[in-house]
């Protein structure tokens, strides 16, 4: 079949059709509204549900024969086991000795712990990923190894597309770390505690059949029921779902980069001449190295000035864990949950609230939380001069992340990307990005060890900022410094294969990724 | 239009079409399985919802008004302000004023503060009520004063049919004891704190348009989100929503009557001799001043046992409360509640679970909690020789009451109704109930105060009891004892219009209420 293509809004062309099905092409920040309703799964009765609420069966793999699993069922995991899940491989392992071929896989995101399932990929068990396609698989993919094409999503993408009944999932396995016979299901306690379970939420809404798996089987009632045992069908225990040291780390380590604390620095501070940390603010930093440094000098400002936040967007982590119970914060919303503190605190702290893709990032709903933050501090691969910028393709053009809240991010009051001016010789501000995950206009600031750029767009921020003595400078300046040092790199080489594709929050295409030459 | 009529599976006649829509007749318990998808309702996208989450409107005649409100529209109201309830009354005299018809109530209860509605059913502003009819409402029900048809439902039962679109809710207005700029909401906290908020839940999740009206407007986040705000579309301050002291008592009173105390004794030592107080056992009591007293009696015979509840279901109260509190209980899964102390709990004690219609009674999810309970008492107007009961109407055929969860409640591994031989020289056993509510095939065990009926199905019951001193008798023994001292009363004569249906708990119609001669 000859591949069709598009050119969509913002000039990046795109395939008219991904996977059999037809693609809508990105139309501009807020223009595409569909005249659609909200998915609708089948409708189930209590008549074919034990009285006795017990839901509990004997395997993995009885539990997905039962749910009806077939060549080309779509099934969802979730990703708070980070990589420590040891659920994943085994279903498509389960599959694939079923001899079922051409599944979906729909994982809230992937890690190298799914390596194992590049075999799939390449023998076809599985026929493309619907979510991220991280580090190794991210590679196997730019290589070409998947039978479809890969989607690419935010989280709040994936909500969105659930929702929306764009991605239909047939199955969802929902490990958890505590659950009843009954399928409520909480994170928060277990040897495999991960906190919160709220990438899982749409799944346990939307999907047909839910098969909650855990190594943690609690007297009814399993609560705080993150995930509720109304939507569960089947009940699986097993030894052990995840690695606990791989799922939450018992410290979270700030950076002892000189250039990364500057950075932290920098951001922190232009935050403060912004007008941006004062009492009631809300901020989201992240939990990288470069983000806790940011955390902690956000505290130290906000300890001189006297002032609190109202709120903070997690990743939780200690540090942020420590300003709720210091009193700098009313509360963490918290989205996952990075460290063993964050997962105490999440458990402990009622003020440490659970969220989900649906509070926080889903644009077909009716607002989310993502907007109303202050600022937001995040990361990119690459940055041009338009500001949009880039997290899934690094400069030589191989797949190698996920967009995670990325993108639901960009919506923040102020959306701040402190990046390193170079990475490996290679400069990160760009003429054009590899890969185009944000539109510039949603950027409002790049921020590296060398220089502050302010969007042009944010004629406020300028203003704010014209007499700091911040090193305020152009983007070209920026990317003129790196270039001097580091010299412009080649552009990858890619043939006309659509290996991925990414959507925008609205579930229109933003941009394709190739296959390298 | 001649109306046409069946006979549903129980033998009872009812109306084909209702309010222009075809009816299914009730096919026994268990037998109707719908081959019908979850009820979408128009997704929504940010682009049209302020960013920074500030939803407030000035009035609630704005937020009808851009919620599209016009003829025929269905509108939705909660009742955790029990007799307390401000907002109901004004929406319909905003419509009223607005001019016009035929809209349709759909409240989750109603009460006599609901009073002043009879005016806009007799004028044509409300065409019918999707609820409860309740008191005055009932009677002018009865009284033929409304224009359509009412349909009764459980609470249960409510959410199926919004769930599965059979009752399409256009504007949803949520009355919220707190509630922020976004529309998160809680009903634990305010002027107007009523506990739970979880009768709203449907009309969250599957009206096309939900408006919060709060007289506590608090900044964002509020929380617990009992309604979530990505659901709302407007928000409303105003400076009452509700009369405290109608919302919540301060105190729950006990029964004083004799034969209402022998009523709780008899049914708390059949529960003991039944073998079902035991360690880790589940019951739901009920807020009736008899219930109350039979609480009191589970509260010292499981203090003489040295034994706990693993939770009980409320409506709490301070009996329930007190006993979570000192370790009698495990969990209060609650509905609804009932008095301060109830409020207290579920805003500060983590095992005081708020619950709602969707987990505790949704007959077509994957189960509900109902049927997990061990016991369950519940309240009848009349019951019958075949252990059929009726809620809605007394013997004299009036409509006085709301079905409430009691349908869903059947479901219980023991269904118990504690009801006296007679009321008002009135006997409650009948040869046929005026109109059939449960099924006798669901029910247990009668109660009076003069002897135990208990249902020949439940074999295992009459066997554990077969030595006890307890005085247990046939129903027809106790039908007999109460003609014997109050005669048979005249069945009612009714017309052939009928003025309501009774829905069972997936959606069919089991009964039909009919207009007085």
């Amino acid at each position: 079949m000859e591949e069709q293509f598009l050119i969509n809004s913002i000039g990046r062309k795109i395939p008219a059709v991904v996977n059999g099905q037809p693609q809508i092409p990105f139309q501009g920040i807020g223009c595409y509204k569909p005249e659609i309703r909200r998915h609708g799964p089948r409708v189930s009765s209590s008549a074919d549900y034990p009285l006795d609420g017990n839901k509990v069966v004997i395997s993995l793999e009885e539990a997905l024969i039962k749910s009806g699993i077939r060549n080309g069922s779509v099934i969802s995991t979730h990703h708070h086991f980070r990589n420590g899940d040891l659920i994943a491989v085994q279903i498509f392992s389960i599959a694939h000795k079923l001899g079922l071929r051409d599944l979906v896989w729909a994982p809230s995101a992937s890690f190298d712990c799914h390596i194992p399932l590049i075999e799939f990929l390449k023998d076809g068990t599985i026929h493309h990923i619907e979510g991220s396609m991280n580090g190794e698989l991210g590679r196997a993919t730019s290589d070409g190894f998947m039978q479809g094409i890969g989607i690419l999503r935010s989280h709040g993408g994936r909500y969105q597309a659930i929702q929306d009944g764009e991605l239909k999932i047939d199955i969802a396995v929902i490990a958890a770390p505590a659950a009843d016979e009954f399928g409520n299901a909480t994170g928060d306690r277990g040897k495999a505690a991960c906190g919160s379970l709220g990438f899982a939420l749409a799944d346990s809404q939307f999907a047909d059949k839910i098969i909650v798996i855990t190594d943690n089987l609690i007297p009814f009632p399993c609560v705080p029921w993150q995930i509720q045992g109304n939507y569960v069908d089947y009940v699986v225990v097993t030894d052990q779902i995840g690695i606990p040291e791989k799922i939450v780390s018992g410290t979270t380590v700030v950076t002892k980069s000189p250039e990364r604390l500057l950075l932290a620095e920098l951001t922190a501070k232009f935050c403060d001449e912004a007008g941006i940390i004062r009492d009631g603010f809300s901020f989201q930093t992240g939990s990288g190295g470069t983000s806790l440094a940011t955390t902690i000098f956000f505290s130290e400002i906000m300890q001189q000035k006297g002032i609190k936040a109202r709120f903070a967007r997690g990743g939780s982590n200690k540090y942020l864990v420590e300003m709720l119970e210091n009193g700098l914060i009313d509360y963490i919303l918290d989205g996952q949950t990075f460290d063993l503190e964050g997962v105490r605190s999440i458990r402990e702290n009622n003020n440490h609230i659970a969220t989900s893709p649906f509070t926080s990032y889903n644009y077909h709903g009716k607002g989310n939380f993502a907007s109303m933050l202050d600022v937001v501090l995040l990361g990119a691969t690459e940055v041009d001069t338009q500001f949009n910028a880039n997290v899934v393709t690094h400069s030589d053009g191989v797949l190698l992340h996920g967009i995670g809240g990325w993108q639901n991010c960009l919506f923040a009051r102020c959306t701040i990307l402190p990046v390193p001016l170079f990475r490996d010789r290679i400069p990160v501000i760009r003429d054009q990005v590899t890969t185009l995950c944000g539109p510039g206009e949603l950027i409002d600031v790049v921020i590296t060890e060398r220089g502050i750029a302010i969007n042009p767009l944010r004629t406020d921020l300028i203003e704010k900022l014209k007499n700091s003595s911040l090193p305020i400078k152009t983007i070209e300046e920026l990317k003129s410094e790196a270039e001097a040092i580091c010299g412009i790199p080649d552009n990858p080489v890619f043939t006309d294969k659509p290996i991925a594709i990414v959507k925008w929050v609205d579930g229109t295409v933003l941009d394709t990724v190739w296959e390298r030459h």
